[in-house]
């Protein structure tokens, strides 16, 4: 495990710095990617950049990308607003195909710096009904991206890491908090002002409050 | 089949043309997704724009996405030469991950649309060698964009067509020409000039050549 490498998909949120937490502690040399993808805040894009840096990996980049020019999603269209009381099925704040387009880019990545090992905080217990943080969806990608590279072709297959996709959110904040994770420094909110100060209202905030009562540790969210 | 939206991948190239003409030609209403990725040139771009108004698609969108800041290959990065002779194994021209990234943004744009068919010209015969243009990584993808959505959860799921993938370069120029597809607008060469004159020497200008040939066809392709 010694000097291996990894590439860690960091949102900014809870649940993406947790997984970087266990990379690390797993004894993986961490490159952190976030992406710009028109999101309605840009406070995340600053919370994973201190993430990234308090968490010391050895390079953290942001990738560009308009997925906003699409539309569909309550995330990337300020005309859709975002739900504030739980909804049946897939909310609007599902972001058509975003999983896959991250992974997909996580896994270019992997393939220039020699990497064959990608983490991404996907939960399928607190999933909002997300159909792209399921299991069965991670294994197919996880298959489809061992014959998609030059890396998988010469036999570095690839493998895409879920630790914490099985576990509550109280059971992700006390794993994290153990491993030293500042969640200070993270922000969930689906609306946070650009100061990162979050609503307290939307389903994000609600899984977060949740989360660190269940787990019994204070919470330092900023709310507004 | 009437009134079926489709989503097809425009590179500027000859293999995307013809695939825009079949989807065209099978009934599909078409809206075309180009890629700036950081390739070395531009005028492909500028062929794709020009495809889509021959074939009067509904939508042309261009989609930016700077995998150039990963490198990685000689299509991104200036330091890297194209090579002028076939070689053995994967060539330095392939770009990592690449039709991974280019389906995944389909996909979003698909569901975005309500379409459920994306077309790729893909090539496993005159393929170069790309992982990514098998059909086995076609069916992986495929398997996994149907779990990956609301859409494919909700049942609707998403047909990855690759109408060319079993052709050679001449059977592509046969069929095209049969429907109409103006040739001169496509630029194929790895490093064309600003205004699309070919090099006449990389792999790509080769098998282009080469097909035009076989198929007795004349070839309208600008040389420098």
């Amino acid at each position: 495990m010694t000097n291996a490498v990894a590439v860690v998909l960091l949102s900014g949120g809870l649940d993406s710095a947790t997984t970087l937490a266990i990379a690390r502690n797993q004894g993986f040399a961490c490159h952190t990617l976030a992406f710009d993808y028109g999101q309605r805040h840009k406070a995340e894009l600053k919370s994973a950049q201190q993430v990234a840096n308090a968490m010391e990996v050895v390079e953290h980049r942001v990738i560009a990308i308009d997925l906003g020019q699409f539309g569909g999603s309550a995330l990337t269209d300020p005309a859709i607003g975002v739900p504030e009381k739980p909804v049946e099925g897939i909310p609007v704040t599902y972001v058509p195909a975003r999983n896959t387009i991250l992974l997909a880019c996580a896994l270019a990545y992997a393939e220039v710096i020699r990497s064959s090992d990608i983490f991404i905080g996907v939960n399928a217990v607190d999933y909002s009904g997300y159909p792209d943080c399921r299991p069965e969806y991670i294994a197919a990608f996880q298959s489809m991206a061992r014959l998609a590279t030059k890396a998988g072709v010469e036999g570095m297959p690839v493998t895409i890491h879920t630790p914490l996709i099985e576990w509550t959110k109280a059971q992700i904040i006390q794993q994290g908090a153990q491993l030293g994770v500042d969640y200070a420094l993270t922000v969930s909110c689906y609306q946070a002002d650009d100061t990162g100060r979050a609503c307290g209202r939307c389903d994000a905030c609600r899984l977060r409050k949740e989360g660190f009562k269940t787990a019994g540790h204070s919470d330092p969210t900023r709310y507004r």
